[in-house]
């Protein structure tokens, strides 16, 4: 059952009705200004910090979920309702709702009227802008009115949820009923008067025939719902100047219509900061210095100014989506290759894990391990960006190599609530660092100076930060020649170390034990696949002696994985506190686990080619992966681990605190999926790659939304597991690695093309159900136009034609910026 | 206008409608169970601590207000509606809400049918019974279904509230349609697969038709409110069972009933915990051991279980009250003083300031400041638990005699997360341990071991801790001779240290200068008034040279204050970071502060007593409270200080932060009013003192209530100022140490009889407006019946006969266990 349909051409999915199984969001912003937005207008806005500059505020967890957003509503001669739906929820004769790149387009029309509404942030702007169009459809003349609506945060989106007995006294507002634009503003000033220096202003682009800034007063009292909200019903606004309690902002406007006559506004909610010295407009200090919101209110005074707004925004996209497309015979793989999942990359990139509907963007910062993972499909679209965020990142380690787990985004600083000792982290930078050189060849990054957690003095080339990193990884082996897991790796829910009895104790926070022996096969495997990364780079600095031993380290890894990281038919996960293994086929529950089998391959450990290009059926790669999907293949895909633990085992921590089948106890934690779908190219089934992908790739999973429930566009952490009560039931939707993960998976291994230092790797694995495609992918400033015939046999390599030449191999050497590079592939 | 009126006979006040100007609320449990119930039935049950142990999930500041709480939906012949009229909201023929000691009853009828609900927690129990009677009062028959409802917390109230990337995978319930004593049942048993030893139950005494666990089929999908949900409308259970998002609890009910005829059932939330080794019912660790439950159901299988509870509780609060009560000439004076001041004290003395509708119960633990001064209202009433409080809070000092500002209730361990440095935190100790020995006579307590820091091994008599409150004091003193005030005293918001430039940067745990020479004279006052308590109980130990030394030292410090702590007509609030005086006349703003003036006074500082028993005119006493009747009274109490703050004032930290009128900046900050009605009694103005203890008691503020908008039963802690918006609107009522100092001024100071260490002081300063009462007061075991005849002159003193017998002064000595003691008082 489907709840909408994507418009490839413009780029945006279509929600066609309100009654989606959950909000179905979108994502506004690019720089520092961000909104969420779900299909019926629930949702909010913040400056860089979801947690410290929330402009307004929103209810998780709600009933009704998603009730709290910008709203508008429609007064037409008496009968209320609202564009969005929510929150009035009158019936609608059409309802439509279109997320595109950046913006978001709300239709809705009732009795004759259409209220179109889009909602972007123009690039450049911190403020959320919103074009209206309101048209009378019908054949009589109508008298409407119009409320916008939306609920100011006061700006610590924590506190604001906690701190009543201080917050209900100290919400502040200035009106202005006439901006120098000519509209009309309202200003949320709350602790401006004494240490914040911004504010939001919520205006209108005409003058407003009334105001109101008091939620009580707008909405009817302390027991009024939004959907019965008092002033539109009663058609006219109470002009009320909140002080205390909940401030709002909402404008009237009255609008006299003829049959097919439309009217345009724009309402503008924007943030805005003042110098120390510029902060009041009169000597008092009353008076806010708004300026900056006069300027921003001019710029957008009009709906032209909306639209080309938009415009500029749609040519941005075009832009950075032009970096890499597919034209094949696949619909599906094409709109999530070109459109979806690159843009929720952009958005993972810009989010990290901080604010979606399922984080509250109050709980967490940038993680280290996060943000480098996401890098890796971030990097090809803005590499500037990337640059900076590798420096902020690298610039939080310690000078022993590991890392804090997480990082403020406003301060940049390593976040002590969290701590360190998430021994996966440090090789991470690697994989980072390693992603930017070679989509980039910009090595001059490993010459930046960057310091150790943040402390000026301390800084070494960034070259050397990934030297610690791998010194720490290797300094810290347990018995088996495996790294210790510390902490946890990269699955935070495998708790070697913690014991914790204490209820609802943070198995990331608790003290663990430290004198454990406890080990982990995954970071051996991430030290196999990112220690030769490292190695290469040391070669390419000319430090020939580090690349060396670096390499003799990493054999020394691998070769401690097939010796005591193996369980006879699939890789062992860890050793325990007291060195018995996790993830051995002895095991009743938990007897194989996704994460080493994924990336052991991937690093390339165990495979071993036959003749055929196929890693031979008895090789521990080819035996694992089969494993897998014998064990851990479900149609929804591969669960983490299988059989889910049916009872908490204090020795492995968080992973058994979830009922079976759930997040990281038996779910399909689609994160570690694509390791498997590059393990499968690795040893040359592209095939069994290809089926891995679509299953819990959205586009391919929209038939059955009722069941998957969220959004059709953008992968979700999570889906239901197979012993779990709602199998295939997704949660956690956009903020998750496997963004990065998937895009790396089908545009570097499935599609096969994939930047290396010295040039393009193109090596299409993708089995036969896609005999034809071509790619076209912009790498340092040439365009390569990558046209591959597909036999989809496994095992076999592209013969590759470049600009009509064939080569050896299948490295497409970098050509100079501006060229354009014709290369055929067959297969 | 009012919303409703006192039951006195009853104990109850009785809210007439459902729409008050905010929700009035009422608490329930006496021990460790409690709920928190409005009017309308909103609210929420946690075990011992809010913030831990949370039962149901509760939304602060929700659109609507207060929508959450323990329903009852009613389908008559398809008409839905709730008797508590949240949420469905639908006009009721009946509405009428009793809010009692420790429970609340709340009627609805609508059509012909009435339904009523009582809910308490009966004594002893963890578990909030409801007993709910349905009445067919209409001529015909009716066929009705009745849907019960609760939302379960996850809890952890707090990560309940953010978690939701896990929340919403882990809800867990088991469903018993028949439990052994008959009825139905629900558990939640969220993580107690996992650390958890404890779940909750929800059930109904009878065999319920058909149940719901999940949210969302109850309510009818994700965009569904309360007030639309789905199972009451369509009339029948849909029998869900949650697996992760939203678990609730739910039990449906048909009934046929005759015209007048009535239907009882009995509905049950409790709390259950299991050793670790009893935790399930079965080996494989599956089914939780629900034996305590069926236990807890069997105990309250019928409605007369119910009321014999109640019976029981009623019976109790009696008891209770019998303590202290008055009859005289004021009903409002009486009802404040025999049920709702001294019900506030219990209440606050067991939620400290953890959880109000103001307090979400997440963020605050026990104060040490605010529990012994909560105890000098309380100790009256449980002797044995405030003594146990006592050596609670005592155990959380520091060594050097500094303290924890805040503890754990669970743990009962100090909380680092707020700290030290508050320099008023010792001395309450003495406060708190001087009211309870003058209460009990029981000096055993002061040889109590009690450790610093709770460190075992570090136990030393409970009196050496006083020694350690008051070494710590005069240890600390600045240049004027005047106590040091460290991160604030008595009022949080008073920062001389902190010099904060970070916005949303919190003055309570933000580093603190420590170089400054800031002073506070509220401190000094304190040290005058404790420290001669201190003198005295080491005198009555037989440490005669400490006592001597002490009052040596108190004698240098009140010098101080009248040398350094005087402006001219009132005393000065402290000396800044920079030496500069803080409360002075050459200020523009906060030229004077209530608490000084106030507490000075009752330490006796700058009292010249003339002739006529009054403090004489020209004395500092009474020209600071001159002063303040002056420059802080306003109709609705006594501002904080005069005029309230228009700038943020760096140096003075966060009263500078709120608008003029709010809270510490210029509000009416209750809590210090009565140590002014104390201060006029002392100077023998008992008119005046009378007249501010009207102001701001909420008995006397019952006809303003829409100006008021809180209960008109419980304090508040504030009270809008005059430069507020909104003059005389109260806010964050309940939980304020306003209770205790309320009670002790109009039982020990305005009635006049107090607790000392030998015997009753007997000594009326009420005015004119109270010509006669009488007093019964239970002391040790004795009762005194005091009856005064009262002049209301200014600087009488009443003249007593005890037994018969007049005596000199005003100590009536105790008597003997089970003897009654007739006092006759005139003045």
């Amino acid at each position: 059952m489907q709840f909408g349909h994507f418009d490839d051409d413009a780029r945006e999915y279509v929600v066609t009705t309100p009654h989606t199984p959950y909000p179905w969001i979108n994502y506004l912003g690019s720089e520092q200004f961000f909104s969420l937005i779900s299909h019926q207008a629930g949702g909010y806005s913040f400056y860089r910090d979801a947690k410290m500059r929330r402009l307004t505020r929103y209810r998780y967890n709600n009933i009704p979920t998603d009730a709290g957003g910008r709203y508008l509503y429609v007064n037409d001669g008496g009968d209320v309702w609202t564009p969005s739906w929510m929150p009035v929820k009158a019936d609608l004769d059409h309802f439509e709702t279109r997320h595109g790149m950046g913006y978001t387009s709300i239709t809705g029309e009732r009795n004759g009227l259409r209220v179109a509404t889009t909602v972007l942030v123009p690039l450049g702007e911190n403020a959320e802008v919103q074009k209206v169009v309101v048209t009378n459809v019908s054949d009589a003349p109508k008298s409407v009115s119009l409320f916008s609506y939306v609920e100011f945060c006061l700006w610590n989106a924590s506190d604001d949820q906690t701190n009543y007995q201080r917050n209900l006294s100290i919400g502040e507002v200035e009106v202005e009923e006439r901006v120098p634009s000519g509209g009309s503003a309202i200003y949320h000033r709350t602790e401006y008067r004494e240490r914040r220096n911004h504010y939001a202003v919520f205006a209108v682009n005409e003058p407003a025939d009334g105001f109101d800034t008091d939620r009580d007063s707008f909405v009817g009292g302390p027991y009024a719902s939004l959907a019965e909200a008092a002033v539109p019903r009663a058609g006219a606004s109470t002009n009320s100047v909140a002080s205390g309690w909940y401030p709002i902002g909402s404008h009237s406007t009255r609008l006299e219509l003829a049959p097919g006559e439309s009217h345009e506004l724009v309402y503008v909610l924007g943030y805005e900061e003042n110098d120390d010295e510029l902060k009041w407009a009169d000597d008092a200090h009353q008076v806010v210095n708004k300026s900056g919101a006069h300027a921003l209110l001019e710029r957008f005074a009009t709906p032209a100014a909306v639209d080309a707004a938009l415009a500029r925004l749609k040519d941005y996209w075009t832009d950075l989506l032009s970096t890499f497309s597919v034209t094949s015979t696949d619909p599906k793989l094409d709109r999530m290759v070109n459109v979806w999942n690159q843009y929720q990359c952009m958005v993972t990139f810009n989010m990290s894990r901080s604010a979606s509907f399922f984080e509250t963007g109050i709980g967490r910062g940038m993680g280290f391990r996060d943000s480098n993972q996401d890098l890796l499909g971030f990097v090809h679209l803005v590499p500037e960006r990337a640059r900076e965020r590798i420096i902020d990142i690298a610039s939080t380690q310690f000078a022993d190599g590991s890392a804090y787990h997480q990082y403020q985004p406003l301060t940049k600083r390593g976040n002590n609530d969290v701590g360190s000792g998430f021994n996966d982290d440090p090789l991470w930078l690697i994989a980072g660092v390693d992603g930017y050189l070679k989509e980039t060849g910009d090595l001059s990054i490993l010459d930046e100076p960057v310091p150790f957690d943040n402390e000026v003095g301390t800084e070494v080339p960034l070259f050397e930060h990934l030297t610690r990193s791998f010194q720490f990884t290797v300094n810290h082996l347990g018995p088996h020649g495996l790294p210790l897991i510390g902490r946890a790796d990269w699955n935070d829910c495998l708790n070697l170390n913690a014991f914790s009895t204490e209820p609802g104790e943070s198995f990331q926070t608790t003290e663990n034990k430290t004198d454990g022996v406890a080990e982990s096969v995954f970071i051996a495997a991430q030290l196999v696949l990112y220690g030769e990364a490292y190695a290469t780079l040391a070669e390419r600095r000319g430090l020939g002696d580090v690349a060396t031993a670096a390499r003799t380290a990493v054999a020394q890894v691998r070769e401690a994985i097939l010796a005591h990281g193996w369980d006879g038919e699939w890789f062992l996960r860890a050793y325990d506190y007291f060195g018995n293994p996790v993830g051995t086929d002895a095991s009743p529950e938990g007897k194989i686990w996704i994460e080493p089998q994924g990336f052991a391959v991937m690093a390339g450990v165990g495979v071993e080619r036959g003749e055929d290009g196929v890693s031979t059926a008895t090789s521990p790669a080819t035996r694992a992966l089969d494993s897998v999907g014998e064990l851990l293949g479900t149609p929804h895909g591969l669960v983490l681990q299988h059989p889910a633990y049916t009872t908490y085992r204090i020795e492995l921590g968080e992973v058994s605190t979830y009922p079976p089948g759930y997040k990281e106890n038996g779910g399909i934690f689609c994160h570690n999926n694509p390791w498997v779908i590059i393990a499968e190219t690795v040893v040359g089934r592209g095939d069994r790659a290809f089926d891995y992908y679509k299953r819990i790739t959205p586009a391919y999973r929209e038939a059955i939304s009722d069941v998957h429930k969220l959004e059709p566009y953008v992968y979700a952490q999570m889906i239901a597991g197979k012993e779990a009560v709602r199998t295939g039931e997704a949660k956690n939707s956009w903020l998750t690695g496997t963004a990065a993960w998937n895009f790396v998976a089908v545009s570097q291994y499935l599609l096969g093309v994939r930047p290396d230092h010295d040039g393009l790797v193109v090596d299409p694995q993708i089995g036969p159900e896609v005999p034809s495609y071509t790619v076209t992918r912009v790498a340092r400033g040439a365009t390569y136009e990558i046209e591959v015939t597909n036999s989809g046999a496994r095992g076999a390599r592209g013969r590759l034609v470049v600009d009509g030449a064939p080569i050896e191999g299948n490295l497409v050497p970098y050509a100079p910026a501006g060229s354009v590079v014709k290369v055929a592939v067959t297969l």
